[in-house]
């Protein structure tokens, strides 16, 4: 979290212009005192050479999966090497701007807030421009399922709406009537950063609704399975085994 | 968490004086690329504009969830910005000095330790002297209630005492003989900012007994129906959703 | 997290030499501004002066177990002083480097990689050689009780396999089968970081298994039940109090 933690051991640290890094990684760098190479190496090679070209997710899913958990994870002395190997994977810069913007809500408002400046360095570096960017009040929103929405505002309101009905107002207005209708990223690529910063966050209770959501969105059953190996490496192998059960039932329900 | 992340999109930074801030926002804020136009707007629309004036729950009381759930995610870049905005909305200097002791202990000592710094920064920026910081020994206590204390001690020994003495001997020496009567902070904003840091770092399991012992304290139910609210933006959604059925059950118990 | 949060209330930061940390703790430390007095002596005296001295659990535990918590939680900005308080109470440079390894697969990917820096900053103070860190290829493992870990693959391919297989794959090839016998750590300190993480973390589910292990490769009783109560201060005392139950029934189990 600190001035001088931009990534040393990875190669994937120079797709990032050196002039927009204003923080030079001086003595560290310079030193090349390596203090895991255990770490150095299985980076390179299980990592960035094995599992990131494992095809049964693709690169672009990897990008915006690995973005979510370190927004959710509030890493952002990673972000700005994962932000650009998202970028060299086919996310667009419009999508990791509808990333941050879902992940206010679906992470926590300031780990999008402090991850903005981070990616600001990348599509700068990159010279990316600001234009393309989405608008806070798109023209054309997706269209709504109205029949599955009321029956989602009905149940919601039932659960939770002696217990906070703030919560639930802003739920249907901010989240459901809004942000998951934006166009900037598509339905199924909400769910998966969704469901990535969910497993990040250990927030076990919330994955059920949301990965039987992504694969309503069209997140197929092995690319949900890789999703959850790609995960044990940047959430850790705990939250990915709490995850797992949840997972599971998912799965043979949808069979069923 | 790095050197140039003061925050770029709220006016509230600017409640900060220049010089104490020696990490100048340079080329990011310079270049006004905006990532999010979106998360741009929601911020000062959403949040700044409508629901830190939505006098369900008062500013100060936001105040103090707001630097809490901070603390306890360790989002120390944003912390300036939120004590700025505490201070603006009447919380004492005194109170934030002794929410940072308080959360040492419920949400851990290095946050606390990390948080520290940010806090003196904005302290020295408006000229806040120490001196009317909390002593570390008051010579004054708020009063125990011997008999709540005596049961509380006698269920924790008989619970936790096999499994560690000296974890139930410390809650008992430094919480509840001491932290909890320290006068620089009521026991209801006590219990808020303990709330508060729960629900951020969902730790679903101990929001019950806090909740109710807030309500105990003052907290009106009104006022905790929107410390969720508040609370679902800045820890983000995921969390109130698995805070709100714990909610439920304690208020349904006080109205039994 | 940010520039200047070098801790200013510890003596222990003394421990490393200045030329090394490139980032002076400029005006809050000139300016001696105590936010908490209370923080300040509860850290000199509870802490330092009183729970690392308790013998009930070693110095060199206690290092190793701070650590974790740190890298599990992402508090760069305090590992600094702990690595040194770490190497000052015994724990090996070597050890130091394999507990970020082990804890790249049981915190998170990028906590290693962002703590690597910090600890690299610190061997580099105290002249540290880069030689005998441990290599990433170890010649000799230690020996693999094949029996148990049939036992181990079978119940894991059992229950996880048609969830993800990579994650059961990787898990048996990178972790049960290389991880836990390389010897730059013993299975017992590897156990105790393990069981520190998931502490700090709120990983609740997954602290039963591995505090189990934990006791199995020689952490005895009596140090579980103090690795809970300096766990309560770094992790904080919900996350220990949600802990406790599950080391109950560890404890329990054993003793039947």
């Amino acid at each position: 979290m600190a001035t001088k933690t931009l990534p040393i051991l990875t190669a994937a640290a120079l797709f990032v212009a050196a002039p927009a890094l204003s923080q030079p990684t001086t003595s560290i760098k310079d030193s090349d005192m390596t203090v895991s190479p255990a770490l150095e190496n299985a980076n390179r090679d299980e990592i960035l050479g094995r599992l990131w070209r494992n095809e049964a997710l693709s690169a672009r899913d990897r990008g915006l999966a690995t973005v979510a958990v370190l927004v959710a994870r509030n890493q952002t002395d990673s972000l700005a090497e994962y932000t650009a190997r998202a970028l060299d994977s086919g996310v667009k810069p419009s999508e990791i701007s509808e990333v941050l913007y879902h992940l206010a809500y679906y992470a926590g408002w300031q780990n999008a807030m402090e991850a903005a400046p981070r990616v600001a360095e990348v599509f700068e570096a990159r010279g990316v421009d600001a234009a393309p960017m989405p608008p806070a009040d798109p023209s054309d929103l997706l269209p709504l399922d109205e029949e599955a929405e009321a029956q989602r505002q009905k149940t919601v309101q039932d659960t939770y709406g002696s217990i906070s009905q703030g919560v639930v107002d802003d739920t249907t207005r901010l989240l459901f009537q809004d942000l998951w209708l934006r166009p900037a990223l598509a339905p199924r690529d909400r769910s998966l950063v969704t469901v990535a910063a969910l497993v990040a966050a250990g927030q076990t209770e919330q994955i059920g609704f949301h990965l039987n959501r992504a694969m309503d969105n069209g997140l197929t059953r092995p690319e949900a399975s890789e999703l959850l190996h790609h995960l044990a490496f940047y959430a850790g192998w705990p939250n990915v085994f709490s995850a797992m059960p949840v997972a599971g039932e998912v799965f043979q329900k949808r069979q069923d």
